[in-house]
């Protein structure tokens, strides 16, 4: 049987207030009682129960996080820094992988929901309908990264991709290049495939240089497979390219292997600018130069948002 | 104020014990009764509290994991497994990044204490005494990932380093390869460090090859950036190697990207072979030869293990 906190109080001939006080670094003891709480608590085994409390407090110290099966990198930068400042400030994270699956995605949410977390972050996927009214239904705070919603009012952590891609695109043209193609991800979504390719037209007419949209090659996802498989057909439509912007680092990790086997050397014969500045981009040979998204300060940030709308809504 | 189970069970024209029951998916309900009862659920918002049934069940539904700082893509692939597998029979996963720091370690151990998890996955951390008295303390099922102990009796999952690193030192041997190097992490580190030189050596002494300790540069961890310092020195002492065999894909990566500034060609002039199989191998440019590691069934398998465990123990 486990100690309880009555037993706690016993040992150390304290009330059952004082230990409590104690144990949630209140006010209204002495060093020498706290000493001999402490030492109470450690001769007896004593584990103060966070289940319990959370049934009295309505707070769990938990904060549950829904990823779809984006990147395995940027995730887990993603993650870490959620991680990082939710036990900062004294919360836990529980994961979930939604495979971007919204059955499995509402089947989190309402798990999540019976745990009582106390705030959600939602990562990268659209926000539906049945997800927002789940939000609603749940009475937490909810933050988004790297996505955002025109229809509801959720507060978001993304970078201006449209500015993004125009800077990174601007950065080739300023190196001379006048013959500009882009591997972009999937032109249909709305999340990271319209404003990419958006930045990019711009910086390119903004330069007084022609667009067409032959140099976009588009895909459905910003894999490293996508990559591998566009550079080539880019590439074939116009041999004239010099310099490439690609809308994921993954992709452009694609293009450099897909122009090893072609001959085609990087940068010498084609320059490539990647978006994400993962790991990936500094381990490549040649390292490439890639646009940032700051990951993990990304996760920090929403988690704190998240933690003060809790503290305005109680 | 949310509603409760007498509220849905009112509703529903049923009793709580049958609300109870089909909640929990037990038998002793007609579909028509189920259907009352979804109705009256879904009519008046009811969510079911977790917290409250795990305080009587004594079970949470949730599994700790416990992550040192060790490359961001071998977190992500285990914790993926392990997050898949835990959703599958019903649990969620909190995640802890201990940064490999024991204050921090034994503070998360601690927290999910408190939080009540059902289990508890430890992963490629030596387990010392606090933290083996800190598990004992708790009385949850504990699996290892990627680590082992000799001193305490805890399960793991792990691939059998030596024999591992003994496969692709034999792999190059039999492409013909006489002077083959190794860069291996720290020859100190009981988990992965003494386990894979072991092996290197092994295959070298069984194919007649001559040993000496001057073809292995050592380091402190297994980072790309090891990678990058090492080679140059271990092909400086040896100009004469063919071959390297790295203990991880991201020395291997940094071995590489250091080939490409020294203008020595991967693999024409010296072959590389890593240990891990993580993307960063596939994608890297030429691609990796690498011994596989299969994080994410190792994090399905621990999982399983912790379940099964808890089973038995309950």
């Amino acid at each position: 049987m486990n100690p309880t906190i009555q037993d706690v109080a016993k040992a150390a001939k304290v009330s059952i207030a004082t230990v409590s006080r104690v144990l949630n670094n209140q006010p209204g003891f002495s060093e020498k009682t706290k000493a001999r709480v402490l030492q109470a608590i450690e001769d007896l085994g004593y584990q103060p129960n966070a289940v319990a409390r959370g049934l009295v407090n309505r707070n769990t110290g938990t904060i549950g996080v829904l990823f779809p099966s984006v990147s395995g990198l940027l995730s887990a930068e993603i993650l870490f820094g959620i991680e990082a400042r939710a036990h900062e400030e004294g919360y836990s994270v529980i994961v979930c992988n939604t495979a971007a699956n919204p059955e499995k995605t509402l089947r989190y949410i309402q798990v999540l929901s019976e745990k009582r977390v106390d705030g959600l972050i939602f990562v990268s996927e659209e926000v539906t309908e049945d997800y927002y009214k789940a939000f609603e239904r749940m009475g937490v705070p909810v933050v988004l990264i790297l996505t955002q919603s025109y229809k509801y009012p959720l507060p978001y952590v993304k970078v201006d991709d449209a500015h993004a891609a125009y800077t990174a695109t601007r950065h080739l043209i300023e190196c001379g290049h006048e013959k500009v193609g882009m591997l972009s991800g999937n032109p249909e979504e709305l999340l990271a495939g319209v404003g990419r390719i958006e930045g990019f037209k711009r910086a390119l007419l903004e330069a007084g240089l022609s667009y067409s949209d032959s140099y976009v090659e588009t895909s459905t996802s910003f894999t490293f497979e996508d990559g591998l498989a566009n550079f080539p057909k880019l590439m074939n439509r116009h041999p004239d390219i010099t310099a490439i912007f690609a809308a994921s680092d993954e992709i452009a990790v694609g293009a450099v292997s897909a122009a090893y086997k072609l001959g085609i050397s990087i940068p010498n014969d084609v320059s490539i600018i990647g978006y994400d500045n993962l790991k990936l981009a500094e381990t490549s040979v040649p390292p490439l130069t890639t646009i940032s998204q700051p990951f993990q300060r990304m996760g920090d940030k929403a988690t704190e948002m998240v933690l003060e709308m809790k503290k305005i809504m109680m």
